[in-house]
């Protein structure tokens, strides 16, 4: 019985996540859906990308948390459209699904929208298995994590499109084998892009921003 | 019918804690059940705490991840009893529950353990809800997560006994502010003892292992 509610959920989530596609496409907007650990550092990479490209493109947000609109707060401060989704008055859900994004852009006025963030409550596991609507699923991983968190987390990595690797940084302070978690992110997919930068310095920033405009201009 | 489902199974969950509880205090072994993000520490942390312990108590660990068994590869070297929960299995849970505790426990000669250590899946808010029949709860916060997680993760704050900070050796690297940290957590548990510690350099160590033997002896 337990298998199958969760079926029934995760069929109703594709249904919902295919009309919000449909919704983003006939808007001509790029979708992308964020996933990281907690902490990786989502909230500041989108921070510095918005800065770098706030006016060559219009940006939107949602921000899905458990308990608070601290990120929420952050990207406001932009001047770009953000929809907080607060999980907690979902029975705490450790992850966003297509229904409550399409409620979030009930709110939002899409037609001047260009790029439209998503950024995903911060766990590895849940949000893996449920659909929005994007376009493209992007995982931030932080260095600190260690080299075996694709292995570990297979599923968002298998799920994805991108993955940044955030806070080289602090590369020459850890005992990180950079090499062997490439290796382990081609293990579990072997089509999964990487890009190493750091939100903090912005090294390697310039390899995420062409992703993103090829990304967009493919999509209009 | 979801939210029913959820209720029987939590319900279900705290039956079976319980009686593993029992299970526990019968043969006079301390608990604890260590949550946290992805790679903020915790294999890192036992490893460490067992290497200096080792002499004077009997470890034994359950290790929970979805995938591998690369965190119990690591324990077992230090020739200690370890039993590794994969949740691939159980439809890629995120988190354990008594049940699994269970079958995990029914394995392991239990007679000469004095300290069993659980490592939950890495997830700062599935794991919180489902007591495994522990004494204690710890939280592994790593430094590089950032000051706001207590906020955004509240339930598992609030319902955890000890967090150990971990990471301090990156303190000099990062624009955490420390004070803010712990005034956050205050504010979420006001009761929950915190530790500051680096499981690369051994700072702050004792701190931890005094609340851990202390533990023990008020348990036995």
């Amino acid at each position: 019985m337990k298998i199958q509610v969760l079926t029934d959920i995760l069929k109703a989530n594709q249904t919902i996540a295919l009309e919000n596609k449909k919704i983003f496409d006939e808007n001509q907007i790029l979708v992308l859906n964020f996933m990281s650990s907690p902490g990786a550092g989502k909230t500041s990479i989108l921070e510095k990308t918005i800065q770098k490209l706030k006016k060559d493109f219009n940006f939107a947000a949602i921000e899905g948390d458990v308990a608070t609109s601290n990120d929420a707060e952050r990207l406001v401060k932009y001047d770009i459209p953000v929809v907080q989704i607060t999980t907690e008055s979902f029975g705490g859900a450790c992850h966003l699904d297509a229904n409550m994004v399409r409620k979030a852009i009930e709110s939002l006025d899409l037609s001047p929208v260009q790029i439209l963030f998503i950024e995903n409550i911060g766990n590895l596991i849940c949000p893996a298995g449920f659909d929005l609507g994007e376009d493209k699923k992007i995982i931030v991983l932080s260095l600190t994590e260690g080299e075996d968190k694709p292995s570990k987390y297979p599923v968002a990595f298998r799920n994805s499109d991108l993955v940044l690797i955030n806070k080289t940084d602090l590369l020459p302070h850890l005992e990180i084998d950079l090499d062997l978690l490439l290796q382990n992110i081609k293990k579990v997919n072997p089509d999964l892009f990487s890009v190493k930068l750091s939100a903090k310095t912005h090294e390697g920033f310039e390899n995420w921003i062409n992703w993103l405009v090829k990304e967009y201009r493919s999509k209009i």
